[in-house]
């Protein structure tokens, strides 16, 4: 057959939108981009011909992100979207060899191994959460080397390791690529910077789409060794980052104050909401460090319903491994907040 | 090794920009995108919120292309350029199978082909540059299936085929997936949707970068049966398509008027530059259905040379079997192709 058996197999993307007013369900930040930097970016757009291809990388975004995050500019790669550079690193280095990973883990890295042909090997987290070294290192003998997903803070979980633990494992990768996606650092005060810098098989996966609050503009990007990150250049499709992205992103990056604060506000608003459902006699909302936390129900399609019922929509964790009964919840402004912990004290 | 050999044995993507006022490199519509409506597009961005993630797959945006496009929604493809869909299709059948095409076709095919671990058949074209329809079947029957490129008109060198002999190919086909790319097909008055219709396993490319003149937007579609895109879309990432995209391309969805007027200028620039050229005693314009040619001459590195001294800048072919000296020229404004006119007439 020539659509290929990997990909019939595999499942649609499992995501169905649902309108009400509050949206807790794609850890989003929950304010717009400020408004006169969205005015600045479409002028920018504006005084650009749209009739030209962009340039083939994205080299000057490339460069600005390179001095925002003190990087060298020929390890930066830059796609739409970080999801983009997880099916590129699972070409680079799954294809016909192995993706490796936790579980449970973001969906992205499985259904992309699934599909191009890896062979994915899961291991489960330990019982709280933290990433198993050793058996991890096991697999890193074990399998023939591809590519290694960590994710800090762990999504869905909110789970941060030391860096030590990661230390461990870059230790143990020999010819592994290990990729540490960051997309929610900020909210976690970690940086895997340090280490990357030090192992040329490791990469950082950033993304604008979290603490920057443009997850409409799809953009994200890695940090990586200049070899590392010029083999995966080769895999993203040239002109890949349209001027409309290029034009925003440049205006954001020159303008990144506001992040500090709403980062500041969200890990604020978790603590507040975490305190505020300690004590509920049923729901167990588990500590976090990124932008979301898991709610732990007796009945995970009772209290989904619920919350839609009071106009709050979160996203079933439930299916997946030591999650049952599990939502994860995003972070809202404080009047959402405020809306969640009614709902959920008001959850039997 | 964790990166693949198959990566690491690939150059990088060729393509340096060159800094002059006339750029025929590229094969872009030469005007942008109406300011009217270039507004009306940033209206629309700015009446979004950035923050939160686009449709999971551009729903909005897929209908309204299968609106112009006369074409049923759940057959439409949407992604941030065509050639992330050849990126794509390879991957749906490609990966450990065989990716057919032609010889000199589209670089983006064979470079995905080679990186994705696919096994890369290519048959040469016939002298007149038209499809090899006998040694395709034979290909077609002796590889294991896979997917099948065909270029109507053909890049680079603008030639058309008959769509009978694209029917043959596809009576033959089997279970190849058989790509039309149609990135051109505007300027050549040709249409593959009639067939595509009848053939389950064949699939429309189409781009919003040539004929549309949205080339910095990064937008292409495919166009197939409903099973086929359903598998097709899996491979796309979750919520590929910008916002701005979206509204950018809604916009330019909503007033296509512009197109027919520049296409058929473009067609008539066309007839004119041929026909200015057809008596030129050591250059060859070699007669094309796109908006660009293949430019024969005696030697391609001075003959490249010379037209950038003129401040015109052209895309060397002449490393592809059978395009020995040639350059491939696009289609500019009137003046510009006055001024490719008079440079061309100067070489000797």
């Amino acid at each position: 057959m020539g659509v290929r058996p990997a990909v019939r197999a595999v499942p649609a993307y499992p995501f169905t939108p649902i309108q009400v007013p509050i949206k807790l369900d794609q850890n989003e930040n929950p304010y717009d981009f400020p408004a006169e930097l969205k005015a600045k970016a479409a002028q920018r757009m504006l005084a650009q011909p749209w009739n030209r291809y962009p340039d083939l990388h994205a080299d000057t975004l490339a460069a600005k992100i390179a001095e925002y995050e003190d990087w060298d500019a020929d390890g930066v790669v830059v796609t739409p979207g970080s999801n983009v550079l997880i099916k590129l690193l699972t070409e680079l280095a799954g294809i016909e060899q192995t993706v490796l990973t936790v579980d449970p883990t973001f969906s992205v890295y499985t259904l992309e191994a699934r599909m191009l042909g890896a062979r994915l090997v899961q291991v489960p987290l330990n019982e709280d959460f933290s990433v198993p070294v050793d058996r991890l290192k096991i697999e890193l003998q074990r399998q023939r080397p591809g590519v290694l997903y960590i994710t800090q803070p762990h999504a869905p979980t909110g789970h941060v390791d030391d860096l030590a633990a990661v230390r461990e494992l870059l230790e143990a990768a020999g010819e592994w690529v290990v990729v540490l996606d960051e997309a929610y650092y900020q909210y976690s005060g970690t940086d895997g910077r340090e280490l990357v810098r030090q192992y040329p098989n490791a990469l950082s996966l950033r993304t604008f789409s979290k603490a920057w609050g443009l997850a409409g503009l799809r953009a994200g990007y890695a940090l990586a060794g200049a070899d590392l990150a010029t083999q995966l250049q080769k895999l993203v499709p040239a002109f890949n980052v349209s001027i409309l992205m290029q034009s925003a992103l440049e205006v954001a990056l020159e303008n990144p104050g506001y992040v500090q604060q709403r980062v500041a506000e969200a890990v604020a608003e978790r603590g507040r909401v975490l305190a505020a459902l300690a004590d509920h006699p049923t729901c167990q909302a588990l500590p976090s460090r990124a932008n979301f936390f898991l709610l732990r129900t007796p009945d995970a399609e009772v209290a989904y319903r619920h919350l839609i019922g009071h106009g709050i929509v979160t996203r079933r964790q439930d299916h997946l491994t030591g999650l049952e009964g599990c939502l994860r919840v995003g972070i809202g402004t404080p009047a959402e907040n405020d809306a969640l912990i009614g709902a959920v004290r008001a959850l039997k």
